[in-house]
């Protein structure tokens, strides 16, 4: 039975990454530097990793998957670069280190996360067909586009700002809008290509879609969860609405969705570890 | 013989804008406003109206093309919305009207550019497939990936920022590389998507490549000189460097090599007529 090993998929991710990136020496340096300072050394690979696991499942090589894999890091990446800027959240800091404009400077961090978006669709259209058929190719760029547009990725942060020190009049269907967009979209659709790309069937695919979006659910509402016991804050969470209790419930009933969703499918087990993985995990 | 109508074109794009665009009442709607409001009434519309010439001249029907023409647009537009911020050109106004960031604020100029570009990359490879093999249409979406990332567009940009206020000691290959990668770049892709979904061959190809260059360059030469002719800037530009009779002589040779790249080719009136509109224009 293959586990789900996120760190021997980490591993490729991360030397997908380093091979698929121009060099911090190639003209212009700057925005190769700024770029790859925003991707290394990275958090989880969560997404590429279960865009991998999903892949394999349905018989897929992950060799020849990594450039779809880089391609979803980078459109995370650049979500990451581009929420953080002043106009945006105006963080200092992410994992522990300053973040990209406070290194580069605004305007290279602008850059830098354009730069990535579009090295996504590059990847995606430039490095996949030796392996997979046009049609296929085409259909997992085409999700990829947009999930990362105004109906989702761009969208959920588009709410998030607009919720942000405002009093809204219905909480619940806000929250869930800016999660299921600005988290769930990417998730979803990180799963889905590992799954087109794999040839997987229209009912497998569904299967795969609902597993994923639970998991991308619960997998926001286990960080709210761990920010509420690290600090409090004002944000509108899970945890503000429904409290502690209440939101570890509602992981629960995902993870036992995400198990529900798996059941049709033949070697299931490490997507069952990978959402055990997300959903339960202490930090 | 065909003439390139300029006027027609920038009316089949428009049009297809309009369908392709999420309409400004859609949720969220604030994103699809300033997407609007930065691609309406628009300019010229000369990248994608390059693009249908060119595909015409090669058989192909503008019918057909008008998601890569519209494509082309939005990464068009996308850089000008990005361009124009505070933390790159700060600039308050663009064609006569305020810039998106003046009038939506900066998160959301952001955010429209990140979502016209990354619509862009949907418009590729999702409306194209009917009317073109997916071969040609992953070509021609890799093309634009490449000429709009740090080897084109986003490079252009870097150097340009990079060279702002500063004593740069190679102004000349500065200035090359700053405009053939910032204005050239894409202008070039735009022509060679227009040859290559309309199944032109290799050799066309580079004629194509050669005249799109040279239109590319003459273009914004023709840019300075009219700046230069209507306000004194500290910018480097080619009057700065050659003088106004200098860029002068240098338009006339561009505009000779666009006639001479086109002469293999059959049918090339429309574009020896687009060749002249950009480079001898008085406005």
């Amino acid at each position: 039975m293959k586990r789900f090993d996120l760190a021997r998929y980490k591993l490729l991710v991360d030397e997908a990454l380093e091979t698929f990136l121009p060099g911090g020496s190639e003209h212009p340096v700057t925005i190769h530097q700024a770029m790859r300072y925003s991707l290394f050394p990275g958090g989880k690979r969560l997404r590429p990793s279960l865009a991998l696991a999903v892949h394999e499942m349905f018989g897929g090589k992950p060799a020849h998957f990594l450039p779809a894999a880089a391609a979803v890091e980078c459109v995370h990446t650049y979500s990451l670069i581009h929420d953080d800027l002043p106009a945006m959240d105006n963080d200092d800091y992410r994992r522990g280190r300053l973040t990209t404009h406070k290194v580069y400077g605004e305007a290279m961090a602008i850059l830098a996360g354009d730069a990535l978006l579009t090295l996504a669709f590059e990847l995606m259209t430039h490095r996949l067909t030796e392996y997979y058929s046009a049609a296929r190719v085409l259909n997992s760029t085409a999700e990829l586009a947009f999930s990362a547009g105004t109906y989702g990725l761009v969208g959920g942060q588009v709410v998030d700002i607009w919720a942000t020190n405002r009093e809204v009049t219905n909480p619940v269907q806000t929250l869930e809008y800016i999660h299921a967009h600005k988290t769930g979209a990417l998730i979803t659709v990180a799963a889905r290509i590992g799954a087109i790309l794999a040839g997987a069937t229209k009912s497998e695919l569904a299967h795969i879609t609902r597993y994923a979006t639970q998991l991308g659910l619960g997998f926001q509402i286990r960080d709210d969860i761990l920010d509420a016991q690290a600090s409090e804050t004002g944000k509108l969470t899970y945890v503000s609405i429904y409290g502690l209790q209440g939101a570890e419930e509602k992981v629960r009933r995902c993870f036992e969705s995400c198990l529900a969703a798996l059941e049709p499918l033949a070697g299931n087990f490490a997507l069952q570890q990978a959402a055990d993985l997300c959903l339960n995990r202490k930090s």
